[in-house]
């Protein structure tokens, strides 16, 4: 992903791109020129070449056509030389914020950042956030094919609420009522009875009253559902896909990953899992807190449990299991052998959860009770009514995973907010740009 | 994509499926086995054995272990026979549908297969255009990474309307008013100025008020844009992707190609181009008409064209260039040397245009005078402050496409209606399953 201008010393070669950074004090002339590979430094002295540069500011696009030299202090070990220097598109005003500056972006200060996202997005280690996502994605579609899955686009604009709850987007639709999907998860699972194993990667929606740095109300999920897979091996394929990712990012992002000194995450192989209970009591022991009632973890929970699980298991990944049946929804899986836990887990990654697991209870009519006793619905309503065919019909055992791709690429990079690995975020307070 | 049980002649093999037909009648006795790799056909003989499938219905969830045999009448070459059976979820009741039988679904008649979607794509055949679709996927994935685009993903919650025009679902987001993005044409040219090169595939939405084969509410698109790039190199762009994809699905997917006798289209390289003008002049001295007056092509015109490429130039894909100003849109590029038209293309492959391929207005000032002039625009509007920006503080010359996949996979195969290319399609009348 880094241009190799090294490759060319001692030839001619022409670069476009934009002025990046520009140095015409006298002395060492030089400006930088970012594209969609790096910045090149090209040294200007000719007085003709500096004269096309007065008056012109940061993000002028520029074509250069020099000589490429040897220069170990250069951004890539190379510069060019006695450039001759063509404006494209002259920029006459300054930038609002310093884009070849190292970035400063604060947890604090992010109105700032994203206010001026158009432009700051073209700061260098900014940039390096979504290219190194790009690759993740990349990774993950490479993963699943390589895993034969078919990969599907289900819609987003439904009748009734998948979830139910507060938290769903409601839209006039002609006339009727439509929502915004707050999962693929329906979906996924009709689809096993016809492909076996499916994935999608598209936006997911929750009006999420409270802005915090975990939650948006827009954000990408790669959703993916396995038939004919035990809870275990359902589990080691989501644990695969997160080591191919990181194999795949460190492999091919080694100038972003570098930029934000991002070290890469020690994952056991399979990712361990530990139940819910046992998490609870570690944790309680450590604090002096009781814990062991609650039927979800605390964030703080979450937080040191990983620091637990890389300290003494050497991990940065961990499957929390053994879920209390009191959170489970009506199409998780109960346990065969206790009943009083779901066959679910979250996989905890850098002291977030950035998946849940679950296998899904497969069996028709135990569903339509669950539906009933649990979730207080009725079968024939639109939102169930279809779902439940698939059952009616035949579906094996199944399970699959909700995995959110901007807390993946916030923990791979070591950011503090999900907002920070999105493009244009979305919550309460924020819909613009 | 199918089942090399024939690999495994001699060999006792264990298969887990669907129960996809069952000819239980005395002299031949055999059930077809469904998976997500096509079907296997097992010939069961032992009374025993016969007895575990009685009473029981296509879509029972069963496991099979057998010994493969070679037989030239079987759908994959070979047989099981002398299995073992167990039954893992028996259903019990008739499918509401045939789906074991080859596909009868008219384009006058889609609302039952709509409404049996869930089951229904349980068929061979159904489900090859899904199958299709995931592949016309996974090709442009690979086109797009070879050529070193990065993967973005922007909202489609918005606080204006992009294109403007009273096709916008609108939304209530915390008391203030949203709408679903109707493209991501404003992202995507932003994002040129930080990537270079980007790329999107994401659900769109229109509240197109009629229900027509071309047009649905809610579809995917392929959204594309190039800095850097001239007009016919933009042309070569989108053109070769047409061919990548068609090369990819025509080497990977031949048992779902056949199911619908899906001819591998005739392309050009490169795919020509052809003025509207001229294409009004053929079409109407062809038909006894004047259409040139139009800044348009009629759909019969567009169907015309492409038959004529086919007959005369060889090609089942055509870009129609040099589109009136009259139609334009305020970001398209008036051509320098013909200001009458701009320097636009729409990519019609067999019939139908699956693309727009068009270069932007990339000057900050003539942006500007053409949003007012031509869309009414107020520059510091919200829908346009941040656009703008991107402009004033340097873009080059660039250009991209909106590529419908809907579309694309309905002509590979052959349909009649982009909503058979789709899962679960939604229109002005239909919201469900």
């Amino acid at each position: 992903m880094s241009r190799d201008v090294k490759a060319h010393v001692g030839k001619e070669i022409t670069i476009r791109g934009w002025l990046h950074k520009k140095r015409l004090l006298g002395g060492l002339n030089f400006i930088l020129v970012r594209d969609r590979a790096g910045v090149t430094q090209v040294v200007v002295e000719d007085e003709a070449e500096i004269e096309k540069l007065r008056g012109l500011h940061i993000g002028t696009v520029l074509e250069i056509v020099g000589k490429v030299h040897d220069e170990e202090r250069a951004p890539s070990g190379a510069e060019i030389r006695s450039p001759k220097i063509k404006i494209t598109v002259a920029v006459t005003e300054e930038s609002p914020i310093e884009i070849d500056k190292p970035l400063s972006h604060k947890p604090d200060n992010l109105d700032t950042l994203f206010d001026n996202r158009v432009i700051g997005l073209r700061n260098l280690q900014e940039r390096a956030i979504f290219q190194i996502q790009s690759k993740v994605l990349e990774a993950i579609d490479e993963y699943f094919h390589q895993n034969d899955f078919t990969e599907m686009n289900t819609p987003k604009l439904l009748a009734g609420a998948t979830e139910g709850g507060a938290e769903v987007f409601k839209l006039d639709y002609f006339g009727k009522e439509a929502t915004l999907a707050q999962s693929a998860q329906f979906y996924k699972q009709m689809m096993v009875g016809v492909f076996e194993r499916v994935f999608e990667i598209n936006p997911t929606y929750r009006a999420e009253p409270s802005a915090t740095t975990r939650h948006m109300t827009e954000y990408i999920t790669i959703d993916a559902e396995m038939g004919f897979v035990t809870f275990e091996e359902l589990r080691n394929f989501a644990g695969g896909m997160l080591r191919h990712i990181v194999e795949k990012v460190w492999q091919d992002c080694e100038p972003q990953l570098k930029m934000w000194n991002a070290a890469k995450p020690e994952l056991a192989d399979p990712i361990p899992s530990m139940p819910m209970l046992k998490i609870h009591e570690l944790y309680s022991k450590e604090h002096g807190v009781d814990t062991t009632a609650e039927d979800d973890l605390r964030p703080g929970e979450e937080k040191w449990i990983s620091e637990y699980a890389k300290k003494n298991l050497g991990t940065e990944a961990i499957f929390v299991t053994e879920w209390p049946v009191s959170s489970m929804k009506f199409y998780h899986k109960v346990n065969e052998e206790n009943p009083k836990v779901a066959d679910r887990s979250d996989l905890l990654f850098r002291g977030v959860e950035i998946a849940t697991v679950p296998m899904r209870e497969h069996r028709y009519e135990v569903l339509v009770k669950q539906l009933k006793e649990m979730a207080k619905g009725d079968p024939e309503a639109p939102g169930f009514k279809y779902y439940l065919q698939a059952f009616k019909y035949g579906l094996p055992a199944h399970g699959g995973f909700g995995w959110g791709l901007e807390r993946t690429v916030e923990k791979l990079i070591g950011l503090q907010n999900v907002k920070e690995a999105t493009l244009f975020p979305r919550d309460i307070n924020r819909l613009t740009p």
